[in-house]
């Protein structure tokens, strides 16, 4: 553990603060708590024998009634939180809010959102704070004032492009991904100067005809073939590569992308160097992806003693419903193991060719273009985990993960683009759940294996993020609105507290003068609710605000 | 101290729970914490020495942008909360939503409310609650299922009228008093049939000329003058009385209501019976207002031993800067004292006349229709205290009171009525700070001198409601979004808790299972910021939430 970060002024926090941001414990520099997003606090005074007297301290509501699904930073004694129309900082101790910057967004906005108007939350580097918007602008926000220094327009709102992640500065740049995979977009990733916003590179994940991989598509599809990049990468300095996740092809009707084409690089991860965005490799999870199986679940970086060697690897928990390891220096795979509940797209991964062993089911439904009969496949689209991050525990080896498990009914049927609205080739019949019930679970997972150490069953899935202590705490929120924490080695729940709506960002924990806080954002409203007609969530309202707990005396 | 009150299962609380109100201490059943309108409570758990210990239990979002005034009730371990789009339905102990019904309201309603969007509570009979809307409504729900049971809509929204008050019920009578006096209205009270929504009665707060005191008004304008009833009265059950204030004559400039005419029953009390709306007595506070004086403010009953004998009692503290105790049996005025800190628009109250003594400048203001110069008179239109009620401790014989010490600069011009628009023939200059720049305080006052016991000056004023226990403890919050408790002997300021938004709404205390809870709802923006432009509240965002504290162990 670290001691106080030293002041950094009007200069903001530099490169070797963002690299050491996991280590330091009175700030939060980066989106996962460190570069290599563990989510994962040396801090201990808040444990199982104290948190039984954890109260909130503060509360400011952020007045907005969409999704929060932000992760706070935590900079020099304040606090800064995004929501898609406002950038607000707040004072860390008492929650105060000191200003507040709006995003002017056109109204038509709203229309050609595929899933809510949200932000993720912002980046810091060298006294500026970056965020990106869901019209697709980047914005560079002087961080004492909120004063807008630049905006970079990087794409089209109207063409289906957003962005709702919080930037990754790497190396020096400012780097961020788009959203909009499901309105005939073509993905991509931008490297900017954090002091002009100007562009430094341009990377599109679906390559041209010509280029190479181009042979991968059928023809006339990679300019609406999608692979968007919506989640924020992770980096490793020592190594200089930043390992970003792509998401599903567009459309999802995987023959329309051609039978047998593995459409890269969608459902993949790319590691690039960030200077200059150069790919030195990658490692595609889905090749010819036919159920939404985004790859951009966060890319979670450790070492791990695997077959008796240590290696340096990335995880990720895939909306496919296996847990991948792999080695962040080269992108061989190590691991690739079942972590869904119920899984019935793939018979398990093939470790020598990297590729998945797909069922017959699977191989039916690619096989035409359009079904006369209805498919259920599992996961479902929405993931056996969706996007909100798992902690990473390094004492213990686990991954704390909120998992997900229900179905998909789908036909599929020819695309058709319109401008605008989805773009998907399947007509959807429902998201079923499962017969006990039990659409969701919080796991402990063994990353090697993929089995549970753990797993508290729920009715109605956490969809927060998840952050882990050293103090053998595992904290999640409910859509139901409670803040929770569990014992790190048992999974039995140690304390809740009921916030004032459904939580669905990404919890953190900070130090300062000696006590040790824990912030979450409450405020829900997201994709899951529309999909799953939840019972439980049809009194829970809407209205995001900012909590903040420590021990009581 | 009353045990628990009994459950009433879908009949809701009768007459004599009612009555017994503020002796119960499960529930809280009435606007007031009982029909004496004390909101003091027996409760004693939370006390000095245990207040430190207070600590947010839940929290629940109304998912609502506008100013939040209510003041919830709890019964049969449910709470209810009005904004004034919805009505909400909560476990009391869990903070669980249970139901909430909108408040379907016409766009348009908007351009025409002077004060605000808000709603101050419902009243509870016989298995409904009883509830205002901003267009003129007022409703019956199912108190177990929210379902709409009746609505009368008693005046139309478009020339003005409004309603944001609890109703009150009164021996079998749902009582409610109108908001518009700045939009050229008439005042009303209305009885009506809790059963059906049946108009019982009606009686205009102005007369006709041809009426009783019709010749108390200049010719052809008693259809706009005002004079409206927008705070809940109070009731004396043994006495079969109902207290109710009435505000500012309608324009503001008084020598368009007649030059030496007294204008009632303008700023005055009425003392009614609820089941026939009979006037019994009034007392007029403020005759030819000149200075938007209403007398709307609670009119709370005590017992008080005044020149050796026990009076029965309600005492008001005025907007116009005094604080009256009247006898509630005949309406005979006992003691007018000047709380206000600065006031100049009288030289006191004539005990023999019951009149104010008007300043020169007061004459001066009236005696002309239109001026060529600015006056600043003190205290301001916002009045000495606004409308958030005080707290009457019975033990000590004190009134807790949010104080206002603001002025207000202005001249007279022509009345013009435009339909729609404020109503008023005067130009407006500001509303000035005094010179220490306090605009508010907190004071212990006696009821009997008017003088302060203590007194907490402030920068900007609580403008919420106050709470008294037998704790020892005021509780009241600040607009900058503290939920503050005090010392009721010394002002001392023993704890303290930052929610999201200001408050401006009234707390309540009750307890279940042996602990007590105290509730408060947050959410700002009201009338104060607008004309104060008080720099301290620049950064208080709104979002309203109902927030609720007990003991942590």
């Amino acid at each position: 553990m670290v001691a106080n970060a030293p002041l950094f002024a009007a200069t903001g926090p530099d490169d070797a603060m963002l690299r050491n941001d996991a280590k330091t414990t009175e700030d939060v520099l980066t989106y996962g708590m460190g570069y290599d997003q563990k989510r994962y606090s040396p801090l201990a005074k808040i444990n199982r024998t104290t948190v039984s007297k954890l109260t909130p301290v503060w509360n400011l509501s952020l007045d907005h009634s969409a999704n929060a699904s932000v992760q706070p930073l935590v900079i020099d004694g304040m606090m800064y939180v995004t929501t898609h129309n406002a950038t607000v900082a707040i004072d860390a101790l008492t929650g105060r809010q000191k200003w507040k910057t709006p995003v002017n967004l056109p109204q038509d906005v709203y229309a050609s959102l595929c899933c809510g108007a949200q932000s993720r939350g912002a980046a810091a580097y060298n006294g500026k704070l970056f965020r990106t918007t869901v019209d697709a602008r980047v914005m560079a926000l002087d961080i004492k004032t909120g004063k807008l220094l630049w905006e970079t327009k990087l794409a089209d709102y109207k063409e289906g492009y957003a962005f709702v992640l919080a930037p990754l500065v790497a190396n020096g740049v400012v780097m961020v991904g788009n959203s909009g995979g499901e309105f005939g977009t073509r993905g991509f990733l931008e490297g900017l100067d954090p002091e002009t916003g100007k562009s430094l590179w341009h990377v599109w994940t679906v390559p041209a005809p010509n280029e190479k991989h181009g042979d991968t598509w059928a023809e006339g599809v990679y300019l609406k073939g999608g692979a968007p990049t919506w989640v924020t990468g992770s980096y490793d300095p020592a190594l200089d590569l930043v390992y970003w996740g792509t998401g599903n092809g567009g459309p999802w009707n995987a023959n329309a992308r051609g039978a047998g084409k593995d459409n890269l690089y969608s459902c993949s991860v790319l590691a690039i160097r960030p200077k200059t965005g150069e790919l030195v490799w990658y490692y595609q999870f889905t090749p010819n992806d036919a159920y939404d199986y985004d790859g951009v679940n966060e890319l979670v970086q450790s070492e791990l003693k695997i077959d008796g060697q240590m290696r340096k690897v990335i995880m990720q928990a895939n909306r496919n419903g296996y847990f991948y390891v792999i080695d962040r220096t080269n992108g061989q795979l190590l691991r690739a193991n079942q972590f869904a509940k119920k899984l019935n797209w793939a018979n398990g991964i093939d470790m020598k060719t990297g590729r998945p062993i797909e069922s017959e089911m699977t191989k039916k439904v690619k096989s035409s273009l359009e079904s006369d009969e209805f498919y259920e496949v599992w996961p479902g689209a929405y993931g056996a985990k969706n996007w909100a991050p798992m902690a990473f525990d390094p004492k213990r080896n686990l991954a704390y993960v909120n998992t997900v498990n229900m179905g998909m009914r789908f036909k599929t049927v020819k695309p058709e683009y319109r401008h605008g609205a989805w773009y998907l080739g399947i007509e959807m019949g429902g998201f079923p759940a499962p017969e006990d019930g039990k659409r969701g679970a919080l796991r402990a997972i063994d990353p090697l294996t993929g089995k549970p150490k753990w797993s508290n069953e729920l009715d109605t899935p956490y969809l927060s993020g998840v952050l882990a202590t050293a103090g053998d705490l595992v904290f999640v929120g409910s859509m139901t609105g409670e803040f929770l924490a569990f014992d790190s080695d048992t999974g039995k729940k140690l304390w809740s507290f009921q916030t004032g709506s459904g939580i669905t960002s990404l919890p953190i924990t900070w130090e300062r003068n000696g006590e040790q806080y824990v912030t979450v954002v409450s405020g829900s409203a997201n994709l899951y609710q529309a999909i799953a007609a939840d019972p439980n969530l049809a009194n829970v309202p809407a209205g995001s605000s900012v909590w903040t707990f420590k021990l009581s005396k």
